[in-house]
């Protein structure tokens, strides 16, 4: 048994909330401190109710403390994507096996619900309104600012953890120390939430099992559906150009184009105009950092080493995945060595960290111009025929990120060796029916021979 | 011609010096403010002369303000690299051609010279000992300390210039701008610089018209000549390791292994000791950012947007290409638009900074280890041959880099590109006398006939 320690995490969003479940489990007293103030407490600011797709990873990692069948009573699951076309027409594409879904749930009530199962836990303890000014990683002391009172409080962790995301102030101080490697890069594009409001009858006013797309090649729209009828839509848009943020100035400019590019979304949104024009244009970035830890005493986590761009649903799942590989990683800790303890994890999650912020990052092409194309799905069928006749030679990319807790770097490669088959295996493939076609067989065949043969020298080598 | 500008450069080093001639030349008043006191007022630290590697484009620079030939007087021709291996045998291996060389020139010389040059200049006013503690990019003001007398002064130029190097202050004002790109990449190595004095009769002890090399693999150990006989050494080694600083622990650790590995220099270096304990180990930090400009009020510049590893001999030659480019974009600039310059100008150089980055660190890889490798040295003299044989066709990369003002991201792609063609090549020759074999011309000839052709294609794609 290691000795109970005083733990700090810094920022109680989803990461940090649900790791002080997983450390208090482990007979740590650990103390929360989050800049706003109590989410729960707040009232709701216009209705708007951000949502995230939860999968498999995220699933796994509420299962271990036990909070996965309440949280499924409130999420949504969509089966696929439903592509909408400049005339409304729609397409279907099942994001994996019959029965495999991503999940829509709202970010602030996964929040709640995980401060809600945690706040009763006597070891642990939340502290609202506080904002981080200063860490001393040498000492670990942080200065804290409260921001209800004014005054500034100071603590000194055994261990501090820094779960407070993209911008974080932990690795602020990280920065500022000797050959720290740190990355931040922004899309040229940005993003606007706007709204599709339930229907007068209280449904949906699209299918509601699905992330809806309106594929526009250098732009793109996506909804997802909330539990009380309404969708989130974000609007993907590049700053500056002909079709812009920039380029719309104006209500007139902002129907003209949405009229002309969105035309079954338009009827729906009553409120676009006055969303548009009141909410924030976020920014995209992808952090990447290393080391994650300092001399065994401070632990970055979550967004704060590894922000991703949202375009594979895996920020949040990333972060969880994050609690249970450190979680797995203490269950055979022994003794005192934290500092040996971070830095096997921090080495574990690193090249899948870097693996997950590129796979997101190639995941925008995808969504925003690929899933327009007739050839492209057709390519998703094919390629879901191989899975099927090959069950366990063959899953899809985007099943492996999205449906199994392979390190997302395997998925990474894997894909990568997937794509230059299906590259061949397309030359002679004009319809679904071609895939029984005995040339086509052969060389799936050939390849997947070879592919195994490349699995297994790969394997060797890391031995 | 546009109007005259009060001008502030940020760091009076090799660029923001040159800079200054060149903006003063144009008409604008420039001054320069420099965190440490005037080089040249300093007593020598313990007789210790850095050197630099001057080449193509650096000359270049030098011309257009006629200082060239001033500084040819102090600078040491060094026509290529000379080996030395495990028992202190020599290999030689040519730059480029008969009479191109790179140039081991003193740091604090050149700098020392170009401050010559400039102050007398009314418009150029330098002003020592000034730290930047804030710099506000929307007003331009930037406080300093003189830390002489401990006052603070405020600044407000028309312009501010940042060539304040690879941890600029003026950066760090950008990085906390929205969607500043930005990253940091560390070695995993460090340097310690060391010496070898000049003979009894005042000569060098070594060759004096060479880059010597020590390769060993996953280390090395290089020198370059100095004017007054020695040879500043740099020893590039892992912090980590079996073979580390971190695992020479004292003087009888550094003896065993410079005796052990390092046989032929070790008798040379009276002082090994005395300098390997007293000089610290500097790390070698990759800076890539973007943009480097700030609403036409400032711009970035060298080091300070593009610190690159020292592996190519390139940093202070890119950082005066950078000054090369601007005045050549200035020779075209009308009116006031500081910020279409600007933007033009880092649009231009971002993917040339991008390369030689990229360059610099691969270039670690073939001094450490390949020019230890015979077959390395073979494909080098048949290399030369190819280039011989069709000079119009065919510069080595290290050639295009050193001795052309070809955009470094052309070299890269270019360098690339022959890259296939020697592996393809050198599958046939085991000796020089090979290259005359007529298959081999036969592969050459048709090989470049592709090159050609994909040359014109990508010339036709960037129209």
């Amino acid at each position: 048994m290691t000795e109970r320690k005083n733990i700090a995490i810094m920022g109680a969003g989803l990461v940090g909330s649900l790791l002080s479940l997983y450390l208090a489990k482990r007979g740590h007293k650990v103390d929360l401190y989050e800049r706003r103030p109590d989410l729960r407490k707040n009232t709701l600011d216009g209705g708007r109710s951000i949502n995230l797709a939860l999968s498999d990873r995220g699933w796994r990692a509420l299962r271990g403390i036990g909070i996965e069948e309440d949280v499924r009573k409130v999420a949504i699951p969509m089966h696929g994507r439903m592509m909408h076309d400049e005339q409304g027409n729609l397409t279907f594409q099942p994001y994996g096996k019959e029965g495999q879904s991503i999940y829509s749930v709202s970010r602030s009530g996964l929040n709640a619900a995980l401060m809600n199962l945690s706040e009763p836990n006597p070891d642990i303890t939340y502290h609202f309104s506080r904002q981080a000014t200063d860490v001393n990683l040498r000492t670990n002391e942080v200065q804290l600012l409260n921001l209800e009172t004014g005054n500034p409080e100071n603590i000194q962790p055994d261990l501090l953890f820094g779960a407070d995301g993209a911008f974080s102030v932990v690795r602020g101080a990280m920065q500022k120390t000797e050959r720290f490697n740190y990355a931040q890069s922004y899309l040229e594009y940005g993003y606007k939430e706007l709204s599709i409001p339930p229907t007068a009858a209280g449904g949906w006013a699209i299918e509601k099992n699905a992330l809806h797309i309106w594929p526009r090649g250098k732009y793109m729209m996506i909804a997802l559906p909330n539990i009380d009828g309404s969708f989130t839509c974000t609007l993907f848009f590049p700053y500056d150009g002909e079709q812009s943020f920039a380029a719309i100035k104006n209500e007139a400019d902002l129907m003209a184009f949405f009229t002309e590019v969105f035309p079954d979304a338009v009827s729906l949104m009553p409120t676009l105009a006055q969303d548009y024009f009141s909410n924030p244009i976020g920014s995209l970035v992808t952090v990447k950092c290393f080391p994650w830890s300092y001399e065994g005493k401070s632990l970055l986590i979550g967004d704060a080493c590894h922000a991703v761009v949202p375009f594979y649903g895996q920020g949040m799942n990333a972060g969880f995945e994050d609690i249970t590989v450190l979680d797995q990683m203490l269950d055979s800790f022994e003794g005192d060595d934290w500092e040996a303890l971070f830095e096997a994890f921090e080495r574990r999650r690193k090249p899948n960290a870097d693996a997950i912020a590129d796979l997101a990052v190639m995941n925008f092409i995808e969504m925003r111009d690929k899933v327009a194309d007739p050839r492209f799905l057709l390519r998703k069928k094919i390629e879901a025929r191989i899975s099927q006749q090959f069950p366990d030679k063959w899953i899809p990319l985007y099943s492996m990120v999205t449906f199994t807790d392979l390190p997302y770097s395997y998925a990474l490669e894997t894909g990568q060796q997937q794509d230059k088959i299906m590259k061949k295996v397309m030359k002679h493939i004009q319809s679904i029916e071609d895939y029984d076609k005995p040339e086509v067989q052969r060389l799936l065949e050939k390849q997947l021979v070879q592919k195994e043969k490349l699995k297994k020298y790969n394997a060797a080598m890391e031995v």
